[in-house]
C-alpha cells in the first residue's frame, strides 16, 4: 500500500469562538448582574420562573414540600431593575442559526410588555446571543417593533443576522463583567436626554 | 324561671371595618396593579414566588411536571415596575397588632435591596396594611431606615402604630383602584424634583 500524497483543498475553519462553551447565556447575564450589584453600578435581577403549584404537603410544621407543580408562561420579561434612575427591562434570547433570528422567539406578551414599559419611560430591549458567532447584541424595543410590524404586514417571519447586526448594539464580552450591556444602555440614555432637550 | 332584667355594661364595638374581609392584601394590590396597567397609568407586577426545583418529570414530551420543590426566600421585594419614568419597588406587609409593627417583619435582604434601589434613583417603600384598623400606609425607605437604625442601636424592636402613622402616607381605599398607592408616589416624586431643583 502506498501513501499517495493527496492534495487537499485548504480547510477554512469557520470563525466560531468557543469561549462561552458550557456556560449558558442566562448564567453569564446573572453573573454580570451580580458584578453590577457588587460594584454598586446597578440593581438588576432575574425574576423567578413562575410556577403553578397544585399540591403542597407539610411534612414538618415549618416546611412546605411542593408535590405537584407546572411551569407557567411568564407574563413579562425575565430581567428588570434600576440603573442611573432609569427603569431597565429586558429578555434574553439565544439564536443558534447562522442566517436569521425567528420572530417566533419573541412572545406576544413580551412584545406588549416591552412596549408598555417603554411608553412609561423605561428602557426595554432584547439581549440576543448569536451562539454560532459568539456574539451578543442588544436590540431596542423600537427596532424590534419595526421587524414585528413587517411580519404582521405579511413580510418576513424573521430578522436576518445582517439586519439584526445593523439594528443593534454589539456587546463586547469583557472581564470582570462578562456581558457589559449597560455600556449600550448608556448610549440609549444619551439619546433619550438629547430627545428631551429638543 | 324568671327573666330578670340584667343591666349590662355598654358594649363599645371597636371601630374595625370589615370591608376587606375575605380579600387578602396581596389580592387587592394585584387588582390595583391590573387597573393601573389597564388604564395605562403604570406597569407594576408582582414577581413570582421563587421555588427551588428538585425533581422534574416529563410525562409527555411537551410537558414538564415538577414532583418535588420547595419555597425559597425571595432575595428582593415582591413588586416592581415603572411609573412616570421612575423605577418603583416595594413589599407588602400585613400587621395584625393594634399597638405596633414588629421590625422582624422586614427581612435583612429586603432592607438592603430597598436601600440599593433608592441609592440608584428608584422609589422604594413598604405598603403596610393595619388589618385591625383596615388602614393602609406607605412607609418610604428613608423612614424605615430610621426605625431600623433605632433598633440596631439597641432601641425598640418595633414601630408603634402612632409612629407608623406619623411617618407614612395614608392610602385611602378607593374604587376602581382599591389601593391607590401611586397617589402617595406622586408626592414622593414632587419631593424628589424639589430636591434636584435645589
Amino acid at each position: 500500500m502506498y501513501n499517495y500524497p493527496v492534495k487537499r483543498a485548504p480547510y477554512n475553519k469557520p470563525k466560531i469562538s468557543t469561549s462561552n462553551r458550557g456556560m449558558k447565556f442566562e448564567e453569564i447575564i446573572n453573573e454580570s448582574n451580580e458584578q453590577y450589584l457588587k460594584r454598586d453600578i446597578a440593581v438588576i435581577h432575574k425574576k423567578p420562573t413562575p410556577v403553578q403549584i397544585v399540591e403542597v404537603d407539610y411534612p414538618k410544621r415549618s416546611m412546605a414540600k411542593i408535590n405537584e407543580a407546572y411551569y407557567k408562561t411568564p407574563s413579562t420579561t425575565d430581567y428588570n431593575g434600576v440603573y442611573k434612575g432609569y427603569y431597565i427591562d429586558f429578555d434574553a434570547k439565544q439564536c443558534n442559526s447562522t442566517t436569521s433570528f425567528p420572530l417566533s422567539n419573541i412572545h406576544e406578551h413580551q412584545i406588549k410588555h416591552l412596549n408598555d414599559i417603554t411608553r412609561h419611560g423605561g428602557i426595554g430591549f432584547l439581549l440576543i446571543q448569536l451562539t454560532r458567532f459568539d456574539e451578543i447584541l442588544l436590540l431596542e424595543t423600537d427596532k424590534m417593533n419595526y421587524f414585528v410590524k413587517r411580519k404582521n404586514d405579511g413580510g418576513k417571519k424573521s430578522i436576518t443576522i445582517d439586519e439584526l447586526r445593523e439594528s443593534s448594539y454589539l456587546i463586547k464580552e469583557s472581564f470582570p463583567i462578562r456581558v457589559p450591556y449597560l455600556d449600550a444602555v448608556d448610549k440609549i440614555i444619551e439619546k433619550m436626554k438629547e430627545k428631551s432637550d429638543n
